[in-house]
């Protein structure tokens, strides 16, 4: 049997001899290369993490202590030690386990964690409710070097360092999951890591412990003996914070040693871990920016299984086409060179290119500083992490009127990544920003046609947002603001994206049973004018609107509103994501869950069209 | 003739001799006390960055270099140097010079800075800019101590250390503007200041440049001993960034050296000025807090001419009396502890309480983790600014459904400082984050009832908006989320907020010309679902809806869908602020110029009304 199958908690940890520590490393890593192989998911972080995560558990009871992970990506082995091994399996499929920490899925996970360097803030925040509610638990939080880049976790680690509160942060730094040009994060990182603060910890350590016989039952003065020889003065402890490291993070002993230590200073202490990204599976280690986040492969090889053209393959090939003309194009992305298909720009254009680390409000006022002195920045971005950049996209962008163009990338359902990721919130937050146009390319022509249009032709601040993956079905242009893609008396049918694709398959459907649905395809949603619909619904006097974001400030709302104001008497459906919690899942699944797929659109039009409806 | 009299250009401060300098730096005092006693404004942190302005003045040319102000309201000396003296008694007036950097004010505004942090960030992409483009101009951001509490600078340090940029950083530090209590930045910029760097470097800087003959031309050499020799080694520099300081921020000369010096290094450079806030200004040098930003005040004894009960102060002291009854309530603000009537509660629960500094998002993601475990935390922040925290809004406080209670103060049009400061993204942006209930008190008594309730009642995320300043005539107390106040027949009136005054005087103006309306007050505006106004709209046909918000994502959009969604025919009139962009000035100017004051209403409704009515 092996030592893996009799794992279910924190406790079970514990009981294990060093022996048994080293073997099940080994299996979780095969079983972490097994699964993630056939789900897809979050790899090499994993790999990296093996060692780490079991010396927490060894120090700590997740039940009780409150354990923070940043992104949570690198959370499965910590899922896998509390009691889901057996359904992992089913990890970021519908109705599985999430590839996040999920407080729902089990009481081990302490918070949400998809999106970075929030955790230390978190963390900070339950250490105090601890405290002041006379409670008895420890706090930790576990991020990542990329998730430093971010100015959250600074904030956070400030606060922490004034708390005064007894928390530990663990930095994992694999010093891989930013890129080396990231800058002043990775270089005061580096800083750290090349000082002989790993081998002094280790010779200092021995002292201390081989003169206290109580294990980790530290006096006072044993305490401050060990901070004045052992802590590195750099920027954290000069900020307040205790500073422990670097420890080699695949010796789970000395890690156990470090972090027992850290707990038991009861004050706020980070615990600095060296980590490789992809540890113990040789493709993974080699290229562990490929194998960070990935479909399903071959677990033997490494081989990945091939998937076709989507739309942020378009985008880079376009971006870097529109490059070879327009000097002063330049592009920026915040970590996601690959997923937006940035990487072949990169490296034709270096100059023109920068990837700032996990820093979207920073990428976003710098690209405005950039447009204010003649550049055309061009910002690559998933929809759901441009949230961050809000008030940037307002102030700094959106009142001086500056040309930035954003590549809104993930918009719309993403699948598996589930709640934190999907792209939904966007339209709704990018139209209140003044004077934003968004463009919504709904196949790989109308992105090339309406990227040239924003960069080379359009003013101000521009939107362009699409979805993960492929065309739908749709390859047509009609990149216009408004397109009248199927003539029809009974009700108008609008969508725009790849949505467009299910209005028109539900108006087919629709049609079959002698229901005539005009559809319209929206090219462009920013603004109130919508000429063509309004002609449409005095025509039809019935509108359906169904589109794959959130319900608020949707654009039913605008043309429900605009029919209001031009005095045009009509019945609407507005089929969207609701409130815009949506779970994890494969997208057609999703669509049909929440109603948006064309079976949905079509019953709600025939609804919209019987004469019994009611008021 | 006074110096200040020929001061109208950088060019002009630099032809100054070292006394007319010092009499300059006088005399500039006097005016900014005469002036700012009758504007109101922004008085300590100007008098703290006389010096320093000059000196900058002395360095660059504003007209050709970029100068990026950090916040902005230290840049009233930068103002009265470049040609707007004899303008600036209309310093935040109506259609007067605007209290911030303002490119379209003057060309030596580089940017617009009303919000913290994002200088060096917006700094770094000019520099790109200025290098991609083979142009010749320097860059120079200047912040404060206040604003490097916030994440975006370190994002935005971090940047300008990788980017090997020509580009100048002046850290304004007079360590007043976070109160010592906010924690690790504060700490780390504390173990600078008191390093023996400012005497080290004067003796340093003299020694190098009596060996260099030709002023300020340095070869690599002597600029590889000066940095050797002259910078410590602190975050900045383990960032990559060059150091210098600390330096006197009051010895013009002195700052002169330093910047030309920074300046011609050709890198980033980080130069940390030591100023004091309110210098030479006694009563604001006591109290720079209360001198920060001001009323009208009398110049000679800085006292300050009463203003009446704000909102702030009820919010203030309901919160003081519910922390009374309640262990688990802590307040939260992020560096507007005074602006949110929070003093009070400070003194009074000060373990209860945590001024965070110039970190919104850091707040809403602490205030999750302390709601997670058992505390209520209540985040007072300024409507404007939590736009900082959207993305932590939806991410950390709703998918949980955390009970966080937001006061959202400044929510409206606030007046004279104008576009960057408005509160009226609000209504938009929180009414996307799921879950989200939004209280709309019109009152001082709906405030403390709303705030119990918020408190003590609710669950999930709660957002309690009120305006700047008091209540507008409206005194009532109907918290309910639909409120019947006048009965009509011929147009539904919905107004929330203090907007019920102009409402309820637009119903009375209307009755006189024989229409009328049913005026329908909205307590609360989350969801969709209004049984009153729509059973109103049935009725009236006709809806009227006045808001102090933006057009996109108004509730009067929410209204006119639901009566679509309905099938209520409906007429609309939406009345707003448009697409956002509000000017400075006084709000019943701005109310009128916006169409949204009473007689605005009132015109809008009789249009809605007339027979003629086009479509």
């Amino acid at each position: 049997m092996k030592i893996l199958d009799r794992i279910n908690s924190s406790r079970d940890v514990k009981l294990l001899t060093d022996e048994e520590l080293q073997s099940l490393a080994a299996e979780m890593r095969m079983f972490l290369v097994d699964t993630v192989s056939k789900t897809g998911g979050h790899l090499a972080s994993n790999l990296g993490a093996v060692e780490l995560t079991l010396a927490l558990h060894r120090v700590y009871d997740t039940e009780r202590d409150r354990l923070v992970f940043d992104v949570g990506h690198q959370s499965y082995v910590h899922k896998i030690i509390t009691g889901r091994r057996d359904r992992f399996e089913t990890l970021r499929q519908y109705e599985g386990l999430s590839g996040f920490p999920k407080p729902h899925e089990s009481v081990d996970d302490a918070f949400i964690a998809g999106h970075a360097s929030n955790s230390v803030s978190v963390a900070v925040g339950m250490a105090k409710a601890r405290t002041l509610l006379g409670e008895n638990y420890d706090v930790v939080a576990v991020l990542g070097d990329g998730a430093m880049t971010g100015g959250l976790a600074y904030e956070g680690l400030a606060a922490a360092a004034s708390s005064k509160e007894p928390i530990v942060i663990i930095l994992n730094d694999n010093n891989m999951s930013i890129d080396q040009n990231v800058g002043g994060t990775a270089r005061l990182l580096q800083s750290m890591r090349i000082r002989p603060g790993y081998l002094r910890f280790k010779r200092l350590y021995r002292d201390v412990f081989s003169a206290v016989p109580a294990v980790y039952s530290f006096n006072h003065e044993v305490k401050e003996k060990l901070k004045d020889k052992l802590l590195p003065v750099n920027t954290f402890s000069a900020m307040g914070l205790n500073y422990l490291g670097p420890v080699d993070g695949h010796d789970i002993r000395e890690l156990e040693n470090v972090i027992r230590l850290a707990k038991e200073m009861e004050e706020p202490v980070l615990v600095h871990v060296l980590t490789r990204k992809g540890k113990g599976v040789s493709y993974a280690e080699e290229h562990p920016d490929i194998y960070h986040g990935v479909s399903p492969f071959n677990p033997f090889t490494g081989e990945l299984f091939p998937t076709g053209r989507c739309f942020s393959d378009c985008a880079g090939e376009v971006l870097t086409e529109l490059a070879g003309e327009k000097e002063n194009l330049f592009a920026v992305t915040a970590a996601m060179s690959i997923g937006t298909g940035l990487d072949s720009f990169a490296k034709k254009y270096p100059k023109r290119f920068w990837d700032v680390g996990i820093a979207e409000g920073h990428a976003t006022s710098m690209a405005a500083g950039m447009a204010k002195q003649g550049l055309v920045p061009v910002f690559a971005v998933y929809s759901s992490f441009l949230q961050r950049g809000y008030d940037m996209l307002i102030h700094d962008v959106s009142l001086q009127n500056l040309h930035v163009v954003f590549c809104v990338d993930r918009a719309g359902i993403v699948g598996s990544d589930g709640e934190t990721h999907h792209g939904i919130f966007d339209v709704s937050y990018l139209r209140t920003v003044p004077g934003m146009s968004i463009c919504c390319p709904a196949s790989f022509a109308e992105l090339a046609a309406m990227l040239r249009e924003a960069i080379c032709r359009m003013d101000g601040p521009v939107a362009v947002r699409y979805p993960r993956g492929g065309e739908c079905g749709y390859s047509g242009l009609h990149p216009e603001k408004e397109a009248l893609l199927r003539d029809g008396t009974d009700l108008t049918l609008v969508a725009y994206g790849t949505m467009i694709c299910e209005a028109l398959r539900a108006a087919n459907m629709l049609a079959e049973q002698g229901i005539s649905a005009e559809v319209i395809k929206l090219g462009e949603i920013g603004g109130s004018s919508y000429p063509m619909v309004m002609t449409s619904l005095r025509k039809t006097g019935r509108l359906l609107a169904a589109e794959e974001v959130i319900a608020t400030g949707c654009i039913g709302t605008v043309l429900s509103t605009a029919a209001a104001e031009n005095g045009i008497p009509v019945k609407a459906a507005l089929l969207n994501l609701g409130e815009g919690i949506v779970v994890h899942g494969g997208r057609a699944q999703l669509m049909h869950d929440y109603g948006i797929d064309a079976l949905s659109v079509a019953e709600r039009g025939r609804a919209l069209c019987a004469p019994e409806q009611h008021e």
